[in-house]
């Protein structure tokens, strides 16, 4: 007889084509079931070393502070901002979905001065609307989302570090959907600050949230004039951990940082270039199958994000119902929508392992059927 | 030819017993390869809730608000603190280690006026001194490590309550290395809040907080005049996703959470009582033979916790030597000191599934070939 109330979880298989978690990598979820070691054992700081290499590789950066955060996409948002805005500081925050809302609440609760630029949900922001809006002020960053997760639109990033220079700011990206999905160019960018997640095209269980500093941020960040908020997650402590000090902070979430540690080798070994174009490959396949189907896409052609693409809920069908019909019957998740989005749009994801041909039939069967 | 630079990892198999992570219950490794579930799958929801009935019977307690936090025991630290405290507030904090002292740094962060009652390392705080400096002032709570994992000291909290209550404060307590090892009662003792770890008692990988908040303390939190500074461990908004809004915030940790549920699972199976038992008795079997050896403990009999205890590196040794010889011809880990207790004193833990008179045989007979 047991005292515990509960048994043992047996999670059914779901296929996972929501806005993440995305289908995982086997080989990941292996890696995460192997034997935990101690957070200063050597064998562990050698993984945690050549993580730090692999990161920079996905990210393209040669930024020496880059490494992983213990907590989830939003966490890593919060650590860009709390460590890099000081109180009182002017910030830029171009939003046109729920995580550039998120960046300017965190960003204000860090205690910026928040100028937000809103635009269209389902576009991409207008970097004049940018440049507008910040003429002639002075900010200490330019806060962008890369790859939108609530609408599925990409952020063109190439003007983006004028109009940061234009306004003495630090370039901070979110990348949390976009990294090892579509290319993701911190150096070339000229991006300051940037995080991740990865849950998303890593194809990693969430928990942890890779991030990466330019050598100006570092500085930045070197030179505060008050302590970081936030103890857990500021970097001149935790930075003493990952760099060569190795100073203890937190004790590191082992496991999760095996997952990840194979998740990057896995998107390395299928080659970033060759990852991308499978990504844009299926999500065609997925755009012809929908317009086939009437369905309508939210976003315009060169606006979309390959990884994630959201579609119309058409007139009469009932959102809730679909996707409620989708699990039950076909163990297959899609998102919904959220803010304005939210009944009347569905979020599909091509994620990492998740995008395949099979996948996006699998995913059209499925709403052909529950539509029928 | 991989364009990964690295291999697959094969971490060895290392025996834990140091101050965390602990040597890990094997079902518990297995239940974080299973599918991972969306963060609002229906399925998934249901764990989460058997998840949070458990951990009040881990914690002894019927607060409503107790839920797994994503990140490590200091991310739970956190979440109490800047939960609970607003700028300004006083807080009185009992510190004899590193883990007191990491209190103060938060509370101080989180705007608090930090009154600090510092105590000797390897005892526990004398109740008196905390009576003594908080006497004729109004705090808005009182700071206790409840299992001192620098020291191996178990804090007695039978007089705490009076205490706080004299403050007009709340009792917040430390409990990340004492849960599922030594009696834990939150409802008994009245603690207001109080944040675990899940690699230590509960033989869980690092990565996840469990917390409670006494109704008072819910109540302390809903009538904040200012915002939580962080976003990402703002409970008034969190629990909007634990409870029964389902109220998206961030993508929860789901594998780390199978995990925790089939640790916190395992740990209730056995029964609180016989766990409890079970520390105290192999701790009392360290406990001789490392006497036997000859060996002084850093902590008198009635104030040890059972699952860390502290030993003086004798005369002669070198520490940093004797720990690698330990992991090098027997995969054992043991911990080193931390502050005043760098480079005299080891930590030997008996956690969890650790917690068995093999592994007190084992790293006795370690100890004896490397001080040999």
């Amino acid at each position: 007889m047991s005292n515990a109330p509960f048994p043992t979880i047996h999670p059914p298989t779901r296929i996972l084509m929501g806005p993440g978690p995305s289908v995982m990598e086997p080989s990941v979820l292996n890696a995460m079931g192997r034997p935990t070691l101690g957070h200063l054992d050597p064998a562990f700081l050698q993984i945690m070393d050549e993580l730090r290499v692999m990161l920079r590789l996905a990210f393209r950066t040669d930024n020496e502070l880059t490494m992983p955060m213990s907590g989830t996409g939003s966490a890593g948002m919060e650590t860009v901002l709390v460590n890099l805005i000081e109180p009182g500081d002017r910030v830029l925050v171009g939003i046109c979905g729920v995580f550039g809302q998120r960046m300017a609440e965190v960003a204000l609760r860090a205690g910026a001065e928040v100028v937000k630029v809103e635009g269209e949900w389902g576009r991409a922001l207008d970097p004049d609307a940018l440049r507008k809006a910040g003429a002639g002020g002075s900010f200490k960053a330019l806060c962008v989302v890369h790859g939108e997760t609530s609408t599925g639109v990409l952020q063109p990033m190439e003007e983006m570090r004028g109009i940061a220079d234009e306004l003495g700011a630090l370039l901070i990206m979110d990348c949390v959907t976009s990294l090892a999905g579509v290319p993701v160019e911190i150096d070339k960018w000229g991006v300051d600050a940037a995080y991740s997640g990865t849950q998303k095209c890593l194809s990693c269980p969430p928990g942890l949230s890779p991030i990466t500093f330019s050598a100006r941020a570092q500085e930045v960040l070197a030179k505060r004039k008050t302590k970081v908020a936030s103890w857990y997650l500021d970097l001149t402590l935790i930075g003493s951990y990952w760099g060569q000090e190795r100073v203890y902070h937190h004790t590191a979430p082992i496991n999760g940082l095996y997952g990840l540690h194979e998740a990057v080798r896995v998107a390395l070994e299928e080659g970033l270039e060759t990852r991308w174009a499978r990504h844009r490959a299926v999500s065609q396949h997925l755009y012809e199958g929908l317009t086939e189907m009437g369905l309508d896409l939210r976003v315009p052609a060169p606006e979309r994000l390959a990884p994630l693409t959201a579609v119309a809920v058409p007139a009469g069908a009932d959102d809730a119902l679909v996707r409620g019909a989708l699990l039950q019957n076909f163990d297959l998740e899609i998102g919904g929508g959220l803010g304005p989005m939210k009944g009347n749009t569905w979020r599909i994801g091509l994620m990492g392992a998740g995008a395949t041909r099979a996948h996006v039939e699998l995913c059209l069967a499925g709403l052909r059927s529950a539509l029928a």
